[in-house]
């Protein structure tokens, strides 16, 4: 079997696709921040305000919106409880499609309640992630509905590019661009956008050091398994699939560097965007913050862009965090 | 001597002028607050993202930039020591003029820093605020420096009354708006605006049981003064001046209801704006939100859209609001 990787063309198309459901997100400057790094200016995108709280819902709609009849009548299907199973959830409710989210038993009631309010159907079956995938696969055969994966699906790696269009068309002289890596699909589509856009910028990918799977993965040469630690960033969390077919190489060929941020980085990150913008994010937002604040990345007279990828985070934890860094 | 008020002219005019040194800010819709109050939809107008973090930055632009270059080589002076002093100072130092802002002695440091941080010249002198204008009086004269007012000037008023422009060429359907009111500028430049555009809108404004000084006045028939309380809607303290020439009579003639909310109700509409949104706001900006929260205006089947006018609260106040009712 041959694999076709996602290409720029596929970009352009989930751009006119998603045009009507995704909002184009603010790009906003940090004088503050660029003073600290020393670059020529940052910028930070903010998807964290994108509808259904993440930019998740670029992918979902690409995929979802590219179903011809027959299968938009059968339905969809994910098991991601966090927000890519709220985006799926999303998209399927504005148009009337049958979204079945399947999850393990042991995941938290808000994140239960919070697909349940958007209009999904729960399947609530095993006593591991592993264990709801599996009935995931095996429901999505039965039944006929199509699988939405959480990254590795070319639909989803050009909807996820379509943020890269956006960056670059308000801020053609972009030098640097730092976008968080998981499963990769949020990377591999805006790397291979912004290069095929402009092979000159340098696109750095920012894991987290409780969990960065891809990295040891392209060291390792094939898809590796790592043991996972508690973070606030856990969007950030997960394998990049045993299986993997299209973010590892993508990011092998399209990525220029990588950084990995620490759980007090993180927590940085998050406290400048709550102190200097006023805005919430989940710790994955903040990484690239976090990583600038620190002086993870030579930046030194660049323009560069930031992510903030969500917003995401229980009100309870998020609270705790920030409170936590005002009293050092 | 005629007073000649501000008209939609004005407005346009300062749209044009303003263009590019204010933000279109997003209108996001809320489809909770619209389940919750019954209205067919509700939309926020996020100026609490605006460039200094309010709305403020509309007209203080506005009047700065209609300066002639006599006027600018001398520089401009203001008062305030929050949104509006925020604003002028942004405005100055973008335009490379010389701006001083009067303190008194109890301003407090982090509203003094802000302020500083931003370029201007600060003139601390005497024990209250209204010896600091007496100061600021003085030194305008002395100086041949430009008053910038808060907001009883008509460039002040027009330039807030460009947000019912952009409220209005996104939603022309709107039937119903919630604007803050304090001195009145915000109220009187988009009510005077959105009728001007569409006679049928119903504009309510928004006071702050602590400090409804309009409200008095406009039973009064005369601009009175009121002791004021302590509140988290600190934005919205403050008289609408002894010699009020135009927002009293413009709020008079323009605005047809108007509703006040106790220091809950603006909790209850920070919260929302927390738990909802992911967006950190000002008590100030709260008030419309909280009043659609707690049934205050009817709003049954209405389009209606409510401004969140501001972000600037201290960190801690702001923690310690959210977290007092999050334990509700």
């Amino acid at each position: 079997m041959t694999i076709e990787m996602p290409s720029f063309h596929d970009v352009y198309k989930a751009r006119q696709r998603i045009r009507d459901m995704v909002w184009k997100t603010p790009l906003i400057s940090d004088a503050a921040l660029a003073e600290t790094c020393g670059a020529a200016d940052v910028h930070l995108k903010l998807e964290c305000l994108q509808h259904t709280g993440s930019f998740k819902v670029r992918g979902a709609t690409n995929k979802i919106l590219s179903l011809d009849d027959e299968h938009r009548k059968r339905g969809v299907i994910t098991f991601s409880t966090g927000n890519h199973g709220k985006a799926v959830a999303f998209v399927a409710a504005q148009k009337n499609i049958r979204a079945v989210v399947c999850l393990s038993e042991h995941v938290p009631t808000y994140r239960v309640e919070m697909i349940r309010s958007i209009g999904a159907e729960l399947e609530v079956k095993g006593a591991s992630q592993d264990e709801a995938e599996r009935h995931y696969c095996a429901l999505a055969e039965e039944q006929g509905l199509t699988r939405v994966e959480p990254f590795d699906d070319p639909l989803i790696i050009a909807g996820q590019g379509t943020i890269a269009t956006e960056i670059l068309s308000e801020l053609p002289q972009t030098d640097v661009l730092l976008v968080q890596l998981s499963g990769g699909g949020l990377l591999a589509g805006i790397a291979m956008a912004a290069k095929s856009i402009n092979p000159m910028i340098y696109v750095i990918g920012i894991s987290i050091e409780q969990s960065p799977a891809m990295l040891h993965s392209i060291k390792a040469c094939r898809p590796v398994e790592i043991e996972e630690k508690d973070t606030l960033a856990d969007s950030l969390l997960g394998g990049i699939g045993m299986d993997n077919r299209y973010t590892m190489p993508l990011v092998q060929q399209y990525v220029d560097d990588h950084v990995c941020v620490s759980e007090e980085q993180v927590k940085d990150g998050m406290f400048h965007i709550f102190e200097k913008h006023r805005l919430i994010v989940e710790g994955a937002a903040a990484v690239g913050v976090g990583a600038l604040l620190n002086g993870l990345v030579e930046v030194r007279g660049k323009r560069v862009v930031a992510l903030l990828s969500g917003s995401t985070i229980d009100s309870a934890v998020y609270l705790k965090a920030i409170e936590e860094r005002m009293k050092r």
